[in-house]
Formats: structure tokens, sequence, C-alpha cells
């Protein structure tokens, strides 16, 4: 898991090139510099992208790309699903600027106009709010990161946890994807093609709520392969 | 003076009408409503500014144009400037976030490129910086409006003061006016024009600074009227 105590900014499928750039810009402006990006709409590099930065178009440069929000998070151990709205899921809500934000943490952004899907929030520990006027409560990417870095970079954090400290999100979705392998292979969803998203993203809630540590998850798979009389 | 407790965004001389319609869209997120404009580089109305307000065009349809800031300001009684750099100037400072603010402040915003003149901040009763990357501190007009319309929606303000509270800008402004007035009739400056501006800069600085009261302003420009032994 990487030592930075920085947070880092992932953008899920942003669809504008200047959005990405004016995240990266105010970013610099509040001293953060660990941005990644999940799938962009228009592939990248983005031109449009390094023009909207303007002087902190190294931070577009190093911008770390990947396919899937999963590996996005992979090295990251905290995440927090930046939304607009409440989802019907047990999953902690943290409002910004009212509760104190773990050091370090992930901080995943939706595209412009949907946000995020319920899948990629699952893979979240927290919902953070940004508290804005109910009737008109949809913030402009860009607007929303810049507040998020605001907030982060000028008040205090709380400290991640130094010992019992959460697996990093590479673990714990390794064993996600080795418990509903095995869900696959004894055909748990008794051929209801359409009860296994419900029910894969209900484990994945609970685990990631769970805050496992690396021994525990390893433990938690030593009991898979009981269960299962498997070797894997 | 204006009754509202909620803040004014002041953006003067703002040179791209995307900048104004994305202060205005994050005005509306936060709650804010209250948008004034002095000398647009572009003239007014912008239909970049509509387009970029999204959601928000009503605030920009009703946005109050102004050919000076003074004139933008009259009826407030507490404004910040703010800025990214400290001027060389005998004012309060509060950064955001740090010092709690004034309810019913108003919040002046400068030129993209070049932010406000002394001549601006001097105007102003306290600069408000916003705390960023010494080396990147230039932030985006809308991210600035994005943070400060943040900060104020979500924190608990410093309340007005119920007695003794400050005039209008425009009682103030007419006692500088005033006073200037009489001191150009006099020669002040002994026939050496370059001496004016930086003589009205820090008598217009001095008396801001001061947080005269309506009577204390009547009382001054009598007191003005007897040293010059005139009748204004």
């Amino acid at each position: 898991m990487r030592e930075s105590a920085l947070p880092a900014i992932i953008l899920v499928a942003p669809q504008m090139g200047e959005n990405i750039g004016a995240a990266a810009r105010v970013m610099k402006n509040f001293g953060l510099s660990d941005l990644r990006i999940v799938a962009p709409r228009d592939g990248w590099p983005n031109p449009l992208a390094m023009d909207m930065a303007s002087g902190a178009a190294e931070l577009v440069e190093h911008a770390k790309l990947f396919a899937t929000l999963e590996e996005a998070i992979a090295d990251l151990s905290y995440i927090y699903a930046v939304t607009a709205r409440q989802r019907d899921m047990v999953k902690p809500v943290a409002a910004l600027g009212q509760d104190s934000l773990r050091a370090g943490a992930g901080f995943v952004f939706g595209r412009e106009r949907i946000g995020l899907t319920n899948d990629e929030v699952v893979l979240a520990d927290c919902v953070l709010t940004i508290p804005t006027n109910p009737g008109f409560s949809s913030l402009n990417l860009a607007q929303s990161v810049a507040v998020v870095c605001y907030e982060v970079a000028s008040k205090p954090k709380r400290g991640a946890l130094t010992s019992n400290s959460p697996a990093s999100k590479a673990e714990l979705i390794g064993l996600l994807e080795h418990l509903e392998a095995h869900l696959d292979r004894l055909n748990a969803y008794a051929n209801v093609d359409e009860k296994k998203p419900v029910m894969v993203r209900n484990l994945r809630n609970m685990f990631t709520r769970a805050g496992l540590t690396s021994q525990e998850i390893q433990s938690f798979r030593g009991v898979i392969r009981v269960l299962t009389g498997t070797k894997q």
C-alpha cells in the first residue's frame, strides 16, 4: 500500500477534457498531485485537458489512466464516493465540512451528468455529500473537485489508524472476486441471472463496510477454502 | 441599507462570459443569488454566461450591472476583497476557513489575470485570502467563487453588529468624495499631481478601516464644514 498521506482524486469516466484540466489546476492550487482517470469518454491524452490545466499541465501529463475503478483504487485503503444524493444502500455517510475526513483517502467523482453508478458507489467506504441547495444540487464536476480539494487542504484530518489499518482495495477486491467465483461455480443464483448483480453488490457493500485488515482477509479466504473444500 | 443577510458576489471587470456563468451556477448550488457585475469586458448581456450557467440562468438574467465598484457596493456595509496575495496596505486580513466571516457581506473578486487594483482593494474592509499552494496560488475565477460560496454556505458566520453597525458604503463614499472635493479645491496636492492618487488611496483606506457608523459620518461631515468654513 502506498505511503503518501496526500489524497488521490479519481475521476470516473469524465466526459469533458476541460473538466479534467480544471480539476488538475485546482488540485495543484491546493497542493494535491495524485490524479487518476478511469475510462475518459474522449480517450487519452486529451488536448482540451492540457489547455484548461493552465499552469498545472504536469498533473495532467502524470495522471494515471485506468480501465476500471477497481484498478484505480487498488493501492488505496479508504475511499470516499462524492455524490449529490443519498443512495439506497447501507453505507456510512459524511458531509463535507461537517465530518472530519481520513488522511490519504481517495475521493471518487462520477461522470458529469449521471454521476456514479451503484456498482461504483459500493466500492467506497463512505458516501461523501457536499451540502448544497436541495433545489439545485448538481455541482459542475470541476467545482466539486475544487471544494473537496479546498476542504482537504485547509482542514485537520482524522488520522488513518496506525494498527489494524484496513487492507488495500486490491486485497479486498481479491477476496470478493474469490468469493464471487465460487458462487458462480456453485450456481448460487439458481439460474436466475437477474439475481446476480444485486447479490454481488450487496456482498461487496457488506465487506467494504467491514473495513477488513489484511490479516482478516487472509483468514476469510481460508474460511472460503474450507467451506468449499477447495485449495483456492 | 439592504436587510438581507445573504452575501453578495461582486465580479469586477470579468473577462470571460463562461466564468460569469460558472460563478452564477455555483452560487445557486450554495443557495446564494445576489450577483453583481462591474464593467464586464465583453459587454452585457453575454450569451456565453447564459450557456455556462446551465440551470442558474435566472441568476445571470437578474445580475445587477454597474459601471464602478463604488456603485456596486453602495448598499452594503462590509466588504471582503478576495485576493491571492497580500497587499502593501494597512488593512485587516482574514483567511478563508480560518477566520469567521461577517453575515451579509459583499465578496469582491477581480479580473481573471490581474485581479483587483489597489484602488479597488482599498474600498474593502478586509482582505480575504484563500489558503493555496504558495507555488501555484492563482485560482480560476469561478473556482474562487466556488470555495467562497461553499465556505459561506456551510460555516457559521459572525453576526453583523446590532448596534453601532457600520454605515453603508454609499454613506462612506459620500464622505470621502466630500473630503476629496475640498482637498482638490484647496490645492492640497501643491500642484504635484502624482501625489493625488496615493493620498486619496491612503485616506480611503484609513476611513474604510475605521468602520464608521452613519452618525459618525454625519458628525465628520460637520467637522469638514467647520474646518473649511463652508456650508457643504
